[in-house]
């Protein structure tokens, strides 16, 4: 800095860079759908057959987002939108890090959905949507919530008193309520197989028991 | 999800498993100074070795964060917190996701500093005090803000209007208006190095002309 005779010759590292070294194609896989509907298990379950075969993720989910990044956020429509925004430009600074970006969020909102698409390079968004009927996840319900809600002890819960605005041209439509979470996974890998996002000659994988 | 003999056996993919397929131990290297000081070049300069030599890293500035994930903030106090608690926060995920991670923030305040190395697991934070003289930087003053600041056209610049509390005990202090970024870089290489963070065997790098 004082030695003026040095001159830094910056030849910063961008996306190709850091995606070039890890030999693939940064995306962000966002997965939408009702709550108990399926998506952070099918997005992990993903994530752990793409680790395995050497691609380098990161999953975005409420647990690691709404205890940090947006833990200063509820659930109104107005602080929904935020907690979007902000995982959007998180799932971004992912991608650009060169990441498989996994991110599962209600996200019910299309006009959310589409601004995280719209600030992502063309073809790094995949909208997957984690379609599984309202009557199954209510029937699910693995931590009690619909029921809390039905009750009226949690306001403003999607798919009962705040609305869920399904996508209307997904890149991915899991029927998550007919298939199981090995076929929702393969028919992942298949179309990231298909759009070129995979090396060739992956193989569908057997999961769970 | 249908098929309920299907039990899928989740081994999430966890911060461990991302750095051991990256043979690098996960690092957030927050760099702090003035305005000018040199944070964003030595941040950028350490960057491109680091990625050259394998390392999987990313770069977290005021670049790519104030124009999206903090575009709704400002330069008060409590907006300066919030910037920093945020990055601090993507910081951590980037780290959980197994990456070397750089910040370069004027970061002005200890306690949000000290924030940020709370919420990391420990041993993961390493504090860099780009130290430069007040005049040197306002010499530098390579974007003209401190004149700005000193014609009152830019508010709570800090250290015009606005305190820079410098760090008590950082893990690295860089004399930045003495040295050059080649020597700053191989300090900060050396110390990676003593700490173990880096694998055996590098060399000091000759930067620049």
């Amino acid at each position: 800095m004082s030695n003026s005779n040095i001159v830094w010759h910056s030849h910063p590292v961008d996306q190709q860079t850091r995606s070039d070294q890890k030999t693939q194609r940064p995306l962000v896989i966002w997965f939408t759908g009702l709550s108990a509907s399926g998506k952070s298990t099918i997005a992990g379950a993903l994530e752990q057959i793409l680790t395995g075969q050497g691609y380098h993720t990161y999953l975005l989910d409420g647990d690691n987002v709404r205890h940090g990044l947006c833990n200063d956020l509820g659930f109104s429509d107005q602080d929904r939108q935020e907690n979007i925004r902000r995982v959007g430009e998180v799932a971004k600074l992912m991608a650009d890090a060169g990441l498989i970006t996994l991110a599962a969020f209600i996200s019910p909102f299309r006009d959310d959905r589409r601004l995280v698409r719209k600030i992502l390079p063309e073809g790094q968004f995949i909208e997957v949507y984690v379609d599984a009927n309202l009557e199954v996840c209510q029937t699910r319900d693995p931590k009690g919530l619909y029921a809390k809600a039905q009750r009226g002890e949690i306001k403003q819960f999607t798919g009962i008193d705040s609305p869920y605005e399904a996508p209307e041209k997904p890149e991915v439509h899991i029927q998550a309520d007919q298939i199981s979470v090995a076929e929702a996974v393969n028919q992942l890998l298949s179309y990231l197989h298909e759009i070129g996002a995979l090396q060739a000659g992956y193989e569908p994988v057997a999961l769970g028991a």
